[in-house]
């Protein structure tokens, strides 16, 4: 990410804050750290205890508190300066916050942390060190700022996005009936390396009856005529989530699954056409419950897609509470499931929020169920 | 896992509960729902708001909390018979939690919890619901029963283990000079894809300067003649972690490489073997601080190794503030670094402490450094 972009991102954050009426802000989670610093620190997710905090204020400049282990990477990757690396064990990171904050006069600021990722530990740590602080939830700046993507994030989005739809398509076609679940998985895999992915993320691959479970994950069994093969996988790239769904069938499909994935593809196709910027989430939803219902078909689940970014759900989700509103660089899985007749079908696309409509990033070829054939 | 050592282990973490004066056990995290309900949930790691919460008492049968999504793969792999879905966005699971207790006759109890792993936001909710329930940590009872591993654990442990240290030591065997970074880090997860590891969990990979880096990410840079080049990656196999590092160089060390690796072989020999039964972390941690000093290297980390299972740095550390004893059925790895020269050796072997002894469950040969070669 260019230094520019981040300062800018930075701006917005900071414009937020202060709309809020925030002194501070404070970034713990994995996702809004590397969001606000630029830098990747992998065991953020592996070792949760391990904490990096980033620290912006008006003030001054932001900090950085970063696991003296980690302090190597944090300087490779971030635009921020002050970087102030703690011994593990030794030293608390929720310390070197609260000096931090007092050196800026904040004993009795109003500081905007995350509490739906701040550990309850933790929390009452910095709720002792600073008694006369307000401590509020910040969630919804990073969300706001972060659901409306900027051009780089754009560009990267759509080429994760590609490649991953290119991973799974190219597997299905090199797969043949009597590969094992895992095998096809591996080869998705293999196809996603072979693209520049730096993360597997998660794989989600079921067939016959299993593809009725919401997250199998791939194994032994052989595919076999007749078979629905459910695949929904992503990874990281730069930083970015893919994520993905598409069903193939193993040989001809019957009528019964050719008819439910054209109605699902026709559904999917309607629901994005819908997706133009002012419409409402909420409506975007109902208007897909509303074709389910058209079609005869049952639509069970909560939400039919989600933001995708450096989260793999992030905001706005595409359910029927949410009453916000689609804007322009807003990046948006779509992924309406059916389950009928003892076999799933699951179709995942990534779209762009246009000034003009919508633009489908995944580039999908979605008419036709793809066939295994040997 | 066996249903007969799923209950067995829930019967050692309810005594560990009783012991400590709780009513009642509640794991979150995604690591102690695996371990005590059996049900891997993917998204618990990757959406953290969708909650699955297991209860335990002793008063009644053990209830499994779960996001409706999951309801199939949680039914399908748990041993807990009471699994009650909540309907995401709609439903609280906090508040499943809250009736679930209040249900047991325990709104004054007190109720072990995950304070580490809940989020501030859930935990204020939580202390809202039941005023007059003590909550404690319970991050403890789950680190002293995870600590000592059980056979089918052991087994997995070090299939996991040596799966992982054949990727590797493969994988630099069929490295050439001029091959990147990304080539040979994808090559090393293609080896463990085709040895069965269902998920590919870090990799971390750096050649030459970037070596000494703690944690560098495979680039497209190309690995030429005199390089080190270092791995520690690791993977998930039916829950549990394999974690290993590798150090190996491009054509011939210089005589400095080889002496710092040689060194660095022997110290690690030396500090597994006093690791037995009886002897305290801590001197594990100085025994090898010592033999440091001896042979003139500096020694930087904070640690020097970890127990493994179904989290990646779990208790207990190899640090000099560890005054607890080693016992039989732990699994640690043991992962000496040096930084010297311009370069990085690491080392990280897995270990399993017996009664007659420690045994190496990576079956290392750690003499000599592996040449990359044409």
């Amino acid at each position: 990410m260019e230094r520019s972009s981040m300062q800018k991102r930075n701006e917005r954050l900071t414009a937020q804050m202060v709309k809020r009426g925030m002194d501070a802000l404070v970034a713990l989670s994995p996702e809004n750290v590397f969001y606000s610093t630029g830098a990747y620190i992998m065991t953020q997710k592996l070792i949760r205890d391990r904490l990096e905090i980033a620290l912006f204020s008006q003030k001054r400049e932001p900090i950085f508190i970063v696991c003296g282990i980690e302090e190597s990477r944090a300087r490779e990757e971030t635009w921020i300066k002050d970087i102030r690396p703690y011994i593990e064990f030794k030293e608390s990171p929720v310390q070197f916050l609260v000096d931090a904050l007092i050196e800026m006069g904040l004993e009795k600021g109003c500081i905007g942390i995350e509490k739906h990722y701040w550990s309850a530990h933790h929390y009452v740590e910095l709720m002792k060190a600073m008694p006369n602080a307000e401590f509020v939830e910040c969630q919804g700046i990073f969300e706001e700022v972060r659901m409306i993507k900027d051009s780089d994030e754009i560009k990267i989005l759509a080429e994760a996005a590609k490649a991953t739809r290119k991973a799974v398509e190219a597997a299905f076609l090199t797969a043949k009936p009597g590969n094992t679940e895992a095998q096809v998985a591996n080869q998705i895999k293999n196809n996603l390396m072979n693209q520049g992915v730096d993360e597997l993320s998660f794989m989600v691959l079921g067939t016959g009856k299993r593809s009725m479970l919401v997250h199998p994950t791939p194994n032994d069994i052989p595919i076999s005529p007749g078979d629905i093969v459910k695949v929904d996988c992503g990874g990281l790239f730069s930083g970015y989530y893919s994520d993905l769904a598409r069903t193939a069938v193993v040989g001809k499909p019957s009528s019964v699954q050719a008819d439910v994935y054209k109605k699902l593809a026709t559904i999917q196709k309607e629901v994005i056409e819908s997706m133009q910027a002012g419409v409402r989430l909420c409506d975007v939803f109902n208007k897909c419950k509303k074709l389910f219902e058209e079609k005869g078909l049952p639509l069970e689940m909560p939400h039919i897609g989600h933001g995708l970014g450096v989260g793999v759900h992030e905001h706005p989700m595409i359910n029927p509470l949410n009453e916000e509103k689609l804007q322009e660089n807003m990046v948006l899985n779509v992924e309406p499931i059916v389950i009928y007749d003892g076999f799933c079908v699951h179709l995942e696309d990534l779209v762009l929020i246009t000034a003009d409509g919508v633009k489908i990033l995944t580039e999908a070829k979605m008419s036709d169920m793809i066939p295994i054939i040997d």
